[in-house]
């Protein structure tokens, strides 16, 4: 089955086209061709991470139903009609309202930590606050249950770069882009490719 | 008054360290910064374009409450936070249920025009789909009804040129960006960025 409008397909076949050498495989291959889709920026084919065995862990989960932590709004609704149409994956917006926030932390920070604690098994994906990633990584290095994975793809110029290098220390499945870049569309992209993954025939 | 994180000044004072020289003045500069912060891409210095006496018009119709036209749900949730702090200007995505979708038109293309004709003196913010744009221009070209201004920064390969084309022939206060970049957050960093400028005492 496509879940693909025809416009998306012919984007697709352009990418195709554009692309040029990559090393990539098919199910990573899809994951980049959504990233560039949504971006219109090839320099992706460069900073796409995709740590061993995470695409076939992580499609497993999702059709398991697994629910999706995410760090901002943006994320959650360019990922929610993909979600529902295919396994009905619970999505999560872990920022807080303020409320439960200590002095010095941002809300980003508090929710994620607030989220973790309740959805330790979660899928988690930051497309924005890198104060968010930190705070997940610190609390992933103190446990041993494992989340389904990371999708670790804040935008930005302070502690971005840290809080991914702080991911790809531990041993989780996860999927990062490197350097400054990412944000809450590629966040979406990643996951609704991953769905698609999911839901299709093919093993991954 | 600021209404920045501290984290977000930081990335700002980054951002100015390394820009390098470029054309714009001074509320130009702060929407390309704010779209740059949200991307973490320089290229988009080279993008960003601006019709004379947009920043002007535009911010003065969002200090009169005008409400703001978006063509996805991720550009609303983007800008819900700045214009509630702000001027409380209503914010619509004008993506239609499918109820209103005549055969060979999409969604975006239909909640766009029914959203035009509810509110013709609007801002428009299209941050994802071209042919939201593309019926906008359409409609526009045939009224003699200004609209407040349209922030057309389609991302992606098929029709995303022609559609800021069709918008750059327009007599209306525009910002555009150049080429098949844009999104989503560029689309709500600008729309930040006016409101910022709205409510700063500085005239702009």
């Amino acid at each position: 089955m496509s879940l693909l409008h025809p416009i998306a397909q012919a984007s697709f076949a352009i990418i195709d086209r554009e692309i040029g050498a990559h090393p990539f495989d098919a199910p990573s291959y899809a994951i980049l061709r959504r990233i560039i889709h949504s971006t219109a920026d090839f320099e992706f084919k460069n900073l796409l991470e995709i740590s061993p065995g995470a695409i076939a862990q992580i499609t497993q989960a999702l059709r398991s139903g697994v629910p999706i932590i995410t760090d901002v709004a943006m994320v959650s609704v360019g990922i929610q009609t993909m979600a529902s149409r295919t396994f009905g994956n619970p999505i999560i917006t872990a920022l807080d309202d303020g409320s439960h926030t200590a002095p010095g932390q941002t809300r980003s920070e508090a929710g994620m930590i607030r989220a973790w604690q309740e959805w330790p098994y979660g899928l988690f994906v930051i497309g924005n606050a890198p104060t968010a990633l930190l705070a997940l990584c610190d609390r992933l290095q103190q446990t041993r249950v494992p989340p389904a994975g990371v999708i670790g793809v804040p935008v930005g110029f302070v502690n971005v770069v840290e809080s991914k290098a702080a991911l790809a220390q531990l041993p989780v499945p996860q999927i990062r882009i490197a350097g400054r870049k990412g944000g809450s569309p590629v966040a979406a992209a990643i996951v609704n490719a991953l769905l698609e993954l999911a839901s299709s025939e093919e093993p991954v």
